[in-house]
């Protein structure tokens, strides 16, 4: 069963998941078992339900969500294939806490700083949770020194927007970021990082998908020979943005009556973001006789051709393109930035295609390290941040279109007993099969039925089952059951884990 | 080179570190390669440290802490023991957000809500940081309407304590909780806890430990039968529970001086307190002419023996001591609590002997579920805590007495070059190592020095390099060098990848 999460709210899915999540075994009550008559009277007053009803309602936070059994054995899959792909290009591990400095975090995603999670002022520092991985990267660098650093962290991170659940966003959601510090050879990390968002969404068989790349230098070329203030560069740059979500008019009409610019600046621009192509397009641009005039955008431009020759060699060039629409939210981008699209949501047929954004996305900030050293001294930067939800989300899909069946549990073995009175030989034994490693449960019940025992098996897919009973203890054997084709065979006791073993290992 | 965390200041210790951490190769300056001479002015004069110094200390929050990629080694491995013995009894995986509403976690923490971090108004609902997993846990259970549920959780918990750094404690820190929610027959679920305590302190060879177990009820029939207020049963207490830390003669003190308790009634409860032993002692106990009187120790003392017997067929009774002293900090017990010690610190001589406190915990808590349940229904339940934050600081000084050595990255092959202009053999090679799933990692240079490669090599610990020259390419061939014992062979080019998976599956 894969569960459905998109339009559900929350608290309605867990509830639905609730139902199904019940153990089959029946509810054993607990007043049983060698207790003394008065004691006995005790436990049962104490058993009646306590008459603490909570007067709120039971709910997580907006925005957020918990995460059942099932959903995190998805989740575990998707980061082990995430984090593998991290170490395959060398990546160290990092954590840093929850929440940083409010003074680290500010000024650092300019419009965005409304969107932050502050701590309340309870005396001391003041707080706020981490907006994403890549302040507190830049703040590691800077208060360690480091001159260089190739790093994945995973990790929450906590935004203030307004939630959408139907597209999978949500105020807490996960980030994997892989990234490399250091002053390189141009364009070689920044290759490796296109590569690297190849290797993951490939391995994770999301379907067709594509890079939009630009570069914030060819941008600010653009602004800077269309006539747009410098002073108005980052404002104009939030504008182009929307243009995945809005339409040039919308956006043009943005740029003009609310943000003040020329019309006819507007529309200068507005030849140029239309543009989008592969390396053909670079070389076009070099020649542009405006965009020319600008060093910023011919040194962009530089960067981009080298660029695509790398990709070309690691043979992804056909999976890129150079996007002049592509501008990025984020305020600390110097030089090329990317943003992974999947080209249809996989799992599903063509109408119904699925609106989740972005995937994947990151590019060069140079300049971040330099804002958190006392001397000013800088560490460039490229990276990578895969948007974990999304694909969390997508995976799911796929996962409930093709009735995929996900076990919440990787028990092994489990102990059963046909008779009354079997508690104590159940619990030596399946102590014998814990030290031996070997993942077993039984049912916490003193004298559980054979029925409710098949049944939890079947139900929990537990492929071997152990039984012990009054014959086989007799004669210090032990009966192994194979629960999918309910074949038996009687094998002495001792020789029961070095069997089991060897079962487990075939399989 | 292993760590040394405890007595250092967060913020030195990173500091050292960093130094530690730099990666042995050159720096290369940005600004070269294919750029035209214009683009390249432009780019030195864009590489200048940027004017944007901080009027701030870099610092991380008081009380938390980066985790370099050195610890997050040390601590991936530790978190890996304990989830895998986890598995083993069968655990479901569970996530909840890091804040929850703050109605949902006041009251839970009685004298302790105060250090609740608490997010700020910025509209909305009002949240705080969740204190430990437990209270997650029952509210979960509670909103899905669930009866039964084995879980494990590992995740990040906050409290604003007065961080002590040299004792491993900190305001941010990991827990990894198991819990078993349900009503099943006494005490079988609550034998297992203390097995899984048992196999995880074994299995991350923490030198000898004992499990200190005791029971609130029979907390309070001593409480009853000495003649303890009821209204004064819980600040008593946690009066009895500061006993690890302060002698019996401060805390008679706290209990008559401060919270008003008669000094007879103090002196007949310091008479049970300093009771320990084993089962026997339960058995005393029973014949105890005062606490046979309490119904609600006699109650107690039934679950204590049934636990000794079941612990003794676990074959872990030997690691149990039944402790009146033990009492627990946290409101929401109702049955058997327990507390795992270590007898001494690993890797350390007698009287270096670190105090760490306990490094597991939990008990019996059967009345929290029915605080969040809208109708009062109830779930029984019981679990444990691992203290991974004091384990890991053990760990970590036990590899850095035995001088072991960790690496970073998993990095299993170098692509290398002895030769200038070999930039793009060498980025289809290495794209070549990743797509056929093999670690790899070369210098982000155009022209890296041979002597520089090598060194990289042997300091990162990089068992293969593959080396390609102006020789190979023309012969069509690659020499595969073992880094460590410098033995070159050369193979053919197109069977490169077959090479080094052959190679890496015999080391």
């Amino acid at each position: 069963m894969m569960s459905h999460l998109g339009p559900l709210r929350c608290g309605a899915w867990a509830s639905l998941l609730g139902q199904l999540l019940r153990p089959p075994h029946a509810v054993c009550i607990r007043a049983a078992g060698c207790h003394s008559q008065v004691a006995q009277a005790v436990l049962t007053s104490q058993q009646k339900p306590h008459q603490e009803k909570p007067n709120f309602i039971i709910k997580v936070p907006k925005g957020t969500r918990d995460l059942s059994p099932q959903q995190m054995v998805v989740r575990e899959k998707i980061l082990e294939k995430i984090i593998s792909c991290f170490k395959r290009h060398g990546a160290r591990g990092l954590d840093t806490p929850a929440f940083e400095l409010t003074e680290m975090l500010t000024e650092k995603y300019e419009d965005n700083c409304g969107l932050m999670y502050d701590l309340k002022d309870q005396g001391g520092e003041l707080l706020s949770l981490r907006y994403d991985l890549t302040v507190p990267f830049a703040r590691y660098l800077a208060m360690n020194k480091l001159k260089k650093m190739k790093r994945y962290q995973v990790g929450k991170v906590w935004r203030r927007e307004s939630p959408a659940l139907v597209q999978g966003r949500y105020r807490e959601f996960c980030q994997c970021d892989f990234d490399i510090a250091g002053e390189f050879d141009p364009m070689i990390p920044d290759a490796e990082c296109l590569k690297i968002i190849c290797e993951i969404l490939s391995g994770l068989q999301l379907g067709d998908f594509l890079i939009k790349v630009n570069d914030r230098r060819v941008l600010d070329g653009i602004f800077a020979v269309c006539g747009v203030p410098e002073d108005k560069f980052r404002t104009i740059c939030s504008s182009i943005d929307k243009l995945d979500k809005m339409s040039w008019e919308d956006v043009r009409h943005e740029m003009v009556a609310k943000k003040g610019l020329a019309p006819e600046v507007a529309d200068r621009i507005g030849e140029y973001v239309k543009c989008r192509g592969g390396i053909s397009l670079v070389e076009e641009l070099f020649k542009d006789p405006r965009l020319s005039q600008s060093q910023r955008a011919l040194q962009g431009l530089w960067d981009l051709k080298l660029l695509f020759e790398y990709l070309t060699l690691f043979g992804i060039a056909e999976k890129i393109s150079f996007d002049l629409s592509l501008a990025r939210g984020l305020d600390y981008y110097t030089g090329v930035i990317y943003e992974a699209v999947l080209l249809q949501s996989p799992g599903q047929a063509g109408n119904e295609a699925l609106n989740v954004g972005s995937v994947a996305a990151g590019g060069r900030y140079d300049r971040l390290v330099a804002q958190f050293d006392s001397k000013g001294h800088n560490v460039p930067c490229v990276g990578l941040s895969i948007g974990v939800e999304r694909i969390f989300y997508l995976v799911e899909q796929k996962m409930k279109a093709s009735g995929e069946k996900v076990r919440t549990t990787e028990t092994q073995v489990f102990v059963a007993t046909p008779q009354r009175n079997f508690l104590r030989e159940r619990l030596k034994l399946i102590a014998e099969l814990w030290n031996a490693g070997i993942k077993a449960e039984m049912l916490y019940r003193n004298n559980p039925k054979l029925l409710t025992q098949l049944h939890y098996c079947e139900k929990t897919d537990i492929p071997l089952m152990v039984i012990i009973g009054e014959q086989e203890r007799k004669e210090g054997v032990i009966k192994l059951r194979s629960v999918a084709s309910r074949e038996e065979v009687t094998i002495n006791r001792e020789s029961l884990v070095a069997e089991i073993q060897k079962r487990l290992s075939e399989s």
